[in-house]
């Protein structure tokens, strides 16, 4: 019997592995640490909670801590790794009031990522919120309540849940006017929740669109989105600092000068991976400062894997190490590793950087390599955008589609694209990504069998009509 | 200048031959043979028209003449090819009491598929339909009408349309029972169009599920679900003949005996390839009775060549040639044959057997070779069927969507596969068809990034979850 399979992290690719892990070798001792309470939530779903369509949440957990015990993993909540020895291959574990060394047969880093909030000052105001987690979801949730109202019963997760903040906060006014810093999914996300409880939503990009990783064609069509759902957009403007008083934010100030006084800030300028563990180790980490992995999810170092948002894997179409922190890359390396260590050697799977993001009623998606990413990689790209409709002209319901297809233009293979539409523009982008795991060009892509029917797709579905005039120009 | 090209049909394969043609080389003499008065019309679109929500018939029409003339295409309506010389390169023409001779340099044959009527004992009854063509359209929803209502105003079409035969039809008291024969797409749309007219509708299909080529999965979930919607199914039932008096349908009698009294039926068990002039030339048609063509859509015949629902083309899976009748082959197809004459050589594309339908509220798809297929071209046929939510379990709007996967057991090449449910299915199997395209293995397909976000896609998409399933058998 090897010594356990210990987990770092419970979150999707910790209890991924763990289960799996347990499945396949249910003699296997399986040890799972987690700093906070909660675990295997849906880090996803946060948005939603604050806009109302999730009703508590519970309703975000996929597994509670009743369902892992079930399945003979053990669970220990509340309990931080805070060092990795890779010689002794042992992990030290604080909580309860101890600390002690816990030995490791495998280990499996799997310890996420964290909000940046550093570069705004004064991003630690009460009133601001980093949606990162379930207890800033369920706070911002409360904020949001008429003091009159119970707030520990409307965000429910009682056994969980950081009751102080949110009664705190459950007690506060709500707020009339938020700032949003940060156009990415968070920020894009956050404005179409708030906007639901008719706050006054100012969304700041530095930069010149929103959703930077879709690419202009897609940002274009989301920015006069937002604009037409009462969204005042404040592009090319960088935000300093939150300002108030009593520790409290009441203003935003731009480092053009320009103030707004808000009585909310949701700070989402993206994400950078926990890697503390693995400072001072043999761990290599690679470029992104993401923990390095191979195929199969192992580190530089024998016996240590990592999965999920604090570890690289490699893209689809490079075959390079890639860091992009989303929510299937983590399940399904989790999934693989603890096959992995079980005695199945499994592949983690490549991850093509297929995204999807909900601005209001557009849905958005991209995958692979836009030009200017596929120029890095060395690549020489053509890319072509076209705008079609969702279904046949007469039929009812029929929506513009925009959709940008790049490619290599010597080779013509596909490198990836993107697409927006207010029609089931989201699952399209699917044909995108499993085109990039086939290696397709785009003639070939021109050239497959996708389905037509008046209520679904027009003869040549938006994506078809993308590669056929792509093709045209290689 | 080499003779005209010559094209004999005026519908998807035809008219997109025509255009593209044109459009690559404009000197080109295209000249159009069409024996009725509509072309360019939206076949698939015409259940919609009879349930209402397509307005008018020329809604169904892509081109209007004044559109072909406009691209100098020289359109012959009411024009009949009534033979081919392929020793001399011609054509014989019948129209506007005149009977000549066409040379041509290539030729294009176009005639689609009619659908077949000589099973069914008396289906040339008035108030017994065939759907296919739009004036069997326009005199089904004629029937419909109150008669103090303006047939002719209310269907449109009025530079085509039979306005005899809708007037006749509109004339008449509107019918209360009908009986579809057939439980193909055409029976699945039109029940769903009758019911929302308020019929008391039956659907007899003579096997024993409904949407055979979409295997028994999908047939469970939408038999349940016309049930549900108040359709009476008559499965396992094979109907004799429409009987009746003055020419009228009255009443239907299967072979087992059993009557329905009905006042309206639509007849919808299948097509056939119309290649009534092929026969006694050196032209070939293969096991279908559709005529053979190679990779460009060429014929066994230089200079003539065959698209659409008169056509074979190559399977995307087994690469042995295939009939399947339906709208995106022929316009490619077409579309392709243009651009070879035109000088720029061009593949038709493989067909995967992509279809979609939409029955009441669920969406159904298939692609490639389910397992009766995949055993009879030689595979080793492996399959499995899951049910999983269409969204993150917590978002509004999740739904059951069934898959069902084949792959071959030792290649693990993916076959094929279905899908039914009633959020984004149908888009969905354009995963599958892009799939076969790029000749993937089911671990492959288990491995690609598909796009996550909870309004759109739980983390494991239901076509991931069917790829684990099936993969882990293999």
């Amino acid at each position: 019997m090897p010594d356990p399979f210990v987990v770092v992290g419970g979150d999707a690719a910790g209890l991924s592995a763990a289960s799996k892990c347990k499945r396949e070798a249910p003699d296997r001792e399986v040890v799972v640490f987690e700093k906070g309470q909660w675990v295997s939530y849906a880090h996803c779903g946060e948005p939603y909670f604050v806009k109302g369509e999730v009703d508590k949440l519970e309703d975000l957990l996929s597994l509670t801590p009743e369902d892992i015990a079930e399945r003979d993993i053990d669970l220990h909540r509340g309990h931080e790794v805070v060092a990795v020895d890779t010689d002794a291959e042992t992990v030290t574990v604080e909580g309860d009031d101890e600390r002690y060394e816990q030995p490791y047969g495998d280990l499996l880093l799997a310890t996420g990522a964290r909000a940046l909030t550093d570069p705004i000052e004064g991003s630690d105001r009460d009133g601001a919120f980093a949606i990162h987690g379930l207890d800033a979801a369920a706070a911002a949730r409360a904020y949001l309540l008429d003091p009159a109202e119970d707030a520990l019963a409307d965000v429910g997760g009682e056994a969980f849940v950081d009751a102080e903040r949110v009664e705190r906060y459950g007690a506060m006014e709500p707020p009339e006017t938020v700032a949003i810093v940060g156009g990415g999914y968070v920020g894009v996300e956050m404005a179409e929740a708030l906007t639901a409880h008719d706050l006054d939503v100012h969304l700041f990009q530095r930069s010149e669109h929103v959703l930077t990783p879709f690419g202009e064609a897609v940002a274009g069509v989301v920015e006069d989105h937002l604009r037409e759902q009462g969204v005042a957009l404040h592009l090319n403007t960088e935000v300093a600092r939150l300002r108030g008083a009593d520790g409290r934010v009441a203003a935003l100030e731009c480092t053009d000068g320009t103030e707004l006084e808000i009585d909310m800030a949701v700070v989402g300028v993206g994400v950078e991976p926990n890697t503390n563990l693995v400072e001072g180790t043999d761990i290599d980490t690679g470029e992104s400062g993401a923990i390095s992995t191979d195929d199969r999810g192992r580190t530089s170092t024998e016996g240590v894997y990592a999965a999920g948002d604090c570890a690289e894997d490699r893209h689809t179409v490079t075959g390079e190490p890639a860091w992009v922190p989303l929510g299937l890359t983590a399940n399904r390396a989790g999934r693989a590793i603890g096959a992995t260590v079980a005695g199945d050697p499994t592949p983690t799977g490549d991850i093509a950087g297929t995204a999807v993001v909900k601005a209001f009623e557009q849905e958005c998606g991209r995958a692979g390599l836009l030009p200017e990413a596929a120029a890095e990689a060395g690549f020489d790209p053509v890319s072509e955008t076209i705008t079609a409709g969702s279904r046949s002209g007469y039929y009812p319901g029929a929506a513009e589609t925009t959709v940008t297809l790049v490619a290599d233009r010597e080779s013509e293979r596909l490198l990836g694209g993107t697409i927006v539409g207010t029609d089931r523009a989201a699952v399209r982008i699917d044909i995108l990504a499993t085109a990039l795991e086939g290696d397709m060009t785009v003639g070939e892509l021109e050239r497959t069998d996708l389905a037509y029917a008046p209520p679904f797709s027009p003869v040549w579905d938006p994506v078809l009509v993308a590669a056929k005039v792509l093709h045209g120009r290689l």
